[in-house]
């Protein structure tokens, strides 16, 4: 099985196929591209129709979304534990999931994840917006998990795959949050597969100017 | 079961919750509301944290995204059939549908849905981008089922459920497709519940005046 991935500073989606695959113990390539690169529209045109980061290629599967990875390594490899058994918990977990996997565009554009770097920025309405809903998100399911597994959903499940990059957002503009939802980012910021990805991270030195947001925090 | 809806001549994601349910023959009470009513913003509020339609609640359930409503129908009604069964073809119909539930933002800003509408619009680069991207897609799949089912994975699947409204879209643009794409836009527009969201479309007299894009076509 291959992963084909961008910088892991800079590469929200990428991180999420990574982290389903690192998280479940499944064992994989690393196909890391330098993001806007020659190479990365090389390889991307080859395997990716939609020209995007991550792709999944698994003998003849071939997935080229983030969410249909996840789906995808859940039925194939986990036996669906990938989300909540409860039939309820599951089709919330499925639709906070859905909600970050085509919304919070403010949030995205404004606040790129860039894992290296510590920045001040002014948020629009629209991004506060984003921040207070996903605050929301994170503190209604602490409220009921934080002492009972400490994940989105007690165990970990998708849901945390698709909030894990807005963790290291957060931190990297030092974003606000609620008590409750700082036990959530800490759980994050402390698991091992995410300390792992950010010690990748840290090493790499590409710059990629239009994800370089806000002023320099001393 | 109630599915949260907004008008029908708009709302291109009530369309995709409430084919699913249509197409898969499961009775349920349609709620549909005026966009962005007071009655609307009061409803939502209630039932949809992400406040945006449709919402579905069935029992202790509720599901507010279009594509998790289609994932816990299919699990909850449809024993996993409305995903294609062989394995390839699923991951692939996941990528797609995800890729539409995510992307094409370009389109979907330029294009809004307006069943009733027939207008010309000068598209950006991005939008021609988009619409060249989903005639691949379509014509792709054509090439191997327009003579075998007809549907984007030959039986009707969640896939269809999210390109259906961008049918009604080029259709209400005069977006110019492939031989093979016409096939499918056909389909879909001579499909029974798509014909009925239509009919109903078609009776409603309100105006958004942000989704009335583009100029008359004579």
């Amino acid at each position: 099985m291959q992963l084909i991935i961008g910088n892991k500073n800079y590469s929200s989606w990428s991180f999420r196929g990574w982290l389903m695959l690192v998280q479940n113990g499944i064992p994989f390539h690393e196909n890391k591209l330098t993001l806007f690169s020659d190479n990365f529209y090389r390889t991307l045109e080859v395997y990716s129709p939609a020209a995007k980061v991550p792709v999944l290629i698994d003998g003849d599967v071939t997935v080229w979304d983030s969410l249909a990875i996840c789906e995808y390594i859940n039925e194939a490899y986990c036996q669906g534990r990938a989300w909540p058994q409860d039939k309820v918990e599951r089709a919330k977990a499925r639709a906070i999931s859905c909600e970050m996997h085509s919304g919070f565009t403010a949030l995205r554009n404004e606040m790129p994840m860039n894992c290296r770097a510590r920045r001040h920025i002014e948020l629009s309405e629209a991004a506060q917006h984003d921040v207070a809903r996903i605050d929301q998100i994170w503190r209604e399911q602490m409220l009921k998990y934080s002492d009972n597994g400490g994940w989105l959903f007690g165990e970990w499940s998708i849901a945390d795959c698709m909030y894990a990059p807005v963790v290291l957002r957060f931190r990297t503009y030092g974003i606000e949050v609620s008590d409750l939802s700082k036990l959530y980012m800490d759980k994050v910021l402390q698991s091992a597969p995410v300390k792992a990805w950010l010690k990748d991270a840290l090493q790499e030195t590409d710059i990629v100017p239009e994800d370089e947001a806000g002023t320099d925090v001393v």
